[in-house]
């Protein structure tokens, strides 16, 4: 039943390890760590361990409407950015589903969770895994929603303005539900103008999910939100979702997380800096990368010599459980400079 | 959008007093409040929010496990034991579900929003709102999942121990998910030995709840679990659920919960003291009450006078929205000392 965790992270199962000694690239969480006023929004709820809290994160998605500049009732908060997934694929009973692969395989096991048929739309290789126009082809009248992810996971690539306005706009027009992941976008340097957010008002069907667990480096806290032109949908995914699903620490530390502007843009200049670097360093051992605008990069590389690695205490992404990958694809997270530098060390030493 | 909350615990919505003002007496907290151990664990767990969570919280599950006697495999972890009344009716797509009223909304909830039509079994006032014999020929080929809350919220009774064996005997024959919510059976005396837990393991449908956040005092952190002999329903409940659903603290503070025994019967000693403290004031005073078992009683009063307990700052759980009961009823937590004298002298001020 300890089903092999087919995510990143999953440091519980090398047991072998004192956790301590393994440096995890597998997860792409914000490298500068959690900050100070989010750290005291944690102590400070040490002494609000007996209320219960609010069923509606009602603070939380005021300060996040204002900060999206949508209404609060167009916002709703989750146990993290997963819960939302399984909870609009439950909500609106969809029947099809498409989704861009290679992706998050959440989308997929949401979907087949509750008895949805997939249809697979794939990026290929050779376009660097970006998404083409003629996705426009595929969002015909049978598909109830379609997901898609932007920076796309596992290889970073924003999905286009242009192209962005041309899936809305289709989906709005068959009364598909346009789920557009936007769980990095906060990373990304220029992110909120190419975000789908800002057309919620303007359509509908638009559904944008985003997460606080990525960029505020809180994963053990869970927490992610979704925004939505269309009250029904975000109602309809209240009823499915279990009542005080966010935990008041989680509301506690998001109130704090939205001020943090400063801290996020630091975060994005440094990433650019430390993925430039790792790229950098790719391209002089020849390895092939796809070009990333977030925290983490999608490389090729042999998996004889990508084994060696967690002996060095380095654990990486494997991504041969993607659809659309294989075994020769990996992710890795940028993280500190110094941490940086040891995995391209490890690697030199392995030898490409 | 912002629905009024039907669960106690909603000062959110009080928002013309400070919270501080209020004294709760609408939600079921432990009146020791939390731990000593339990602090320790929550403060430990601000060095570990950049670490994802355990997937399948195996170190908490391996603990439930010992403490319940069944296997790791049997056991299932949930963000609040509310989780588990959405997943246990989504898992398994039911069509048909039973309900002893009055009792705790969410599995009406859980039920219609996952598109399954619900049969009411009535407890009467009569009987003390106590199951009676007759359950048994309710629970026939068509129920798919029957749920029965013991001790009853809101009155606190529990099922007696040989009638929750023929309802068990006649679930496992019919092949009905009987699902008891244990949620509040940690306060009562004797507990284990009227638990269904013991039975898990020889009925395959049962399907145990319990919930950490009321015993351990800990709404604002969100834990609850499951206990299941049929390792397929609990397969199948994991995959209705996202991924990383109960968040790191979660884990670790339910680690070190369970560990506290000694708190756990000093508890159940002080709610006994205490309830039988409000029991008597009420049969002075003239109040109709329901024996409890549990940290709460049911009474009834009349609406106007409940109404200006509010206004001295406190808070009681009107019951009017529980299927079967009218305004008449009110559900009072059992507190500490001091806020029940207060809570009685409250009442007695406005005259019984």
């Amino acid at each position: 039943m300890d089903i092999v965790n087919v995510h990143g992270g999953d440091i519980y199962s090398f047991e072998k390890f004192s956790e301590k000694h393994i440096i995890d690239f597998s997860v792409n969480i914000n490298p500068l760590g959690v900050s100070k006023n989010i750290k005291k929004a944690i102590e400070k709820s040490i002494y609000d361990t007996e209320r219960y809290p609010d069923m509606y994160c009602r603070e939380l998605r005021g300060k996040i409407a204002e900060k999206e500049n949508v209404g609060r009732d167009n916002v709703i908060c989750s146990n993290g950015a997963a819960e939302l997934i399984y909870g609009v694929v439950s909500a609106v009973r969809a029947k099809r589903v498409l989704i861009a692969v290679p992706s998050f395989s959440e989308y997929e096991n949401a979907a087949r969770a509750f008895g949805a048929e997939v249809i697979y739309y794939e990026m290929r290789e050779e376009d660097g895994f970006e998404i083409r126009d003629d996705i426009i082809g595929w969002l015909d009248n049978e598909v109830d929603i379609a997901f898609l992810c932007s920076p796309n996971n596992p290889d970073g690539k924003m999905i286009k303005k242009e192209l962005l306005e041309k899936i809305i706009e289709k989906c709005d027009e068959r009364g598909i539900i346009a789920v557009i992941d936007e769980s990095f976008i906060e990373f990304v340097c220029g992110g909120e103008k190419l975000s789908a957010a800002g057309y919620c008002k303007e359509r509908s069907s638009l559904f944008v999910i985003r997460s606080f667990t990525k960029i505020y480096a809180i994963p053990y806290i869970r927490l992610g939100y979704g925004i939505c032109g269309n009250v029904d949908i975000i109602k309809k995914i209240y009823k499915v979702l279990p009542p005080w699903n966010v935990s008041g620490i989680a509301q506690a530390v998001g109130v704090a997380a939205i001020s943090e502007k400063e801290y996020v843009k630091k975060t994005r200049e440094y990433v650019k800096s430390e993925r430039e670097f790792i790229e950098n360093e790719f391209k002089k051992m020849g390895i092939k990368y796809f070009k990333s605008e977030a925290d983490f990069i999608l490389f090729k590389w042999e998996k004889e010599k990508a084994d060696k690695l967690i002996d060095m205490g380095i654990l990486i992404r494997k991504c041969g459980n993607y659809r659309g990958l294989d075994e020769k694809f990996f992710r890795t997270a940028v993280r500190k400079h110094e941490d940086n530098v040891k995995l391209i060390n490890c690697m030199k030493n392995i030898g490409v």
